[in-house]
């Protein structure tokens, strides 16, 4: 038996890779080759594995995708459903969801990155297409209850603040880069300041 | 000759169409297949004429990008030239710059989507990115000089606050219908409201 060591957990299914690694390389080649352009076969030649071998993991392409897409969802999803996003003023609610977004962004950089690529050709990227869909419904009606108890200023549009909020948040994954970048904390910091503390001094 | 009417201007070129009608149905064209999936076969197609009829306006498919990114671009570029963009404190200079983004974007919508869609692949599309980084820097500077002149908060880090701004701009391209949507001066004041001012009452 292979040693352990404590920061790396024991390996399920075939030997050399768990679900968790594969996902991982996977969603690396759907970022960048495009998902319709990654083929079975290149994903186990870039995992050094038959593609009976991957298929002993996953029963389809189709099914990565899904688990990759469901991962970075549950995540945007546990922020909306934090005890935090319903307690107090509705801006204070609306603060903890932009800054939860943007950490689930940071922790989960290549999954969100799919996510917001997917277009909706396949029934797997139209589910994950209705559920981003529900997730903005959610935020726009805290912008609309924020305005309603006189939290936010009433003067602009709920939903069009709402897309250009998550514009912005969602934007990031275009030119973060985990070694290079401020922190999450940071991040999250200069987001709220633009959003809602405002920039003018 | 075909008699002239006051809202149509003089066609040139060959009969049929000029340069600028072609120009709008091959950025339609190229934003909805994509530029490299757009042949010179698929635009004489869609505009009903002969390839050798489409080669009489434009030397190469290229060229037709050249022209339509560089129209973007010129009015992005426009913004910034414009001296009410170097008068009164940085602030207010970035204000007229996050502003007058906004009308281009909305103006020149196709245009704009299809230089925001560029990626670097042939010497055109280089030359685009480079342009749009020039802008971006220039845009740089702005915030910074407004952090500098105190018109700004000095908590936040400029690139990442222009980065966020135009994150937040370019986003518009995603969902705004001119049929539909908000007119230009009204999303330019949710901008700024959210950018500038802060969405807190």
């Amino acid at each position: 038996m292979a040693p352990r060591t404590p920061d790396r957990p024991t390996r399920r299914g075939r030997p050399g890779y768990d679900r968790r690694e594969i996902l991982d390389v996977a969603v690396d080649a759907f970022n960048e080759h495009g998902y319709d352009a990654t083929s079975v076969g290149l994903l186990a030649e870039r995992l050094g594995l038959s593609k009976s071998a991957l298929y002993h993991h996953f029963t389809a392409k189709e099914q990565i995708l899904e688990l990759a897409v469901g991962e970075a969802l549950d995540a945007l999803e546990a922020v909306l459903d934090d005890p935090a996003a319903a307690q107090g003023a509705a801006a204070d609610q609306l603060e903890h969801v932009l800054s939860g977004a943007v950490h689930v962004l940071v922790e989960k950089l290549p999954y969100v990155t799919l996510l917001l690529r997917v277009r909706g050709n396949t029934e797997v990227e139209r589910a994950a297409l209705a559920r981003r869909r529900a997730f903005d419904n959610r935020v726009q009606r805290i912008v609309a209850a924020a305005i309603e108890d006189g939290s936010l200023r009433s003067d602009v549009d709920p939903h069009v603040v709402e897309r250009l909020l998550f514009g912005m948040i969602n934007s990031i994954v275009e030119w973060y880069r985990p070694d290079r970048s401020q922190s999450a904390h940071d991040l999250a910091h200069d987001v709220l300041a633009v959003a809602l503390e405002g920039l003018r001094a």
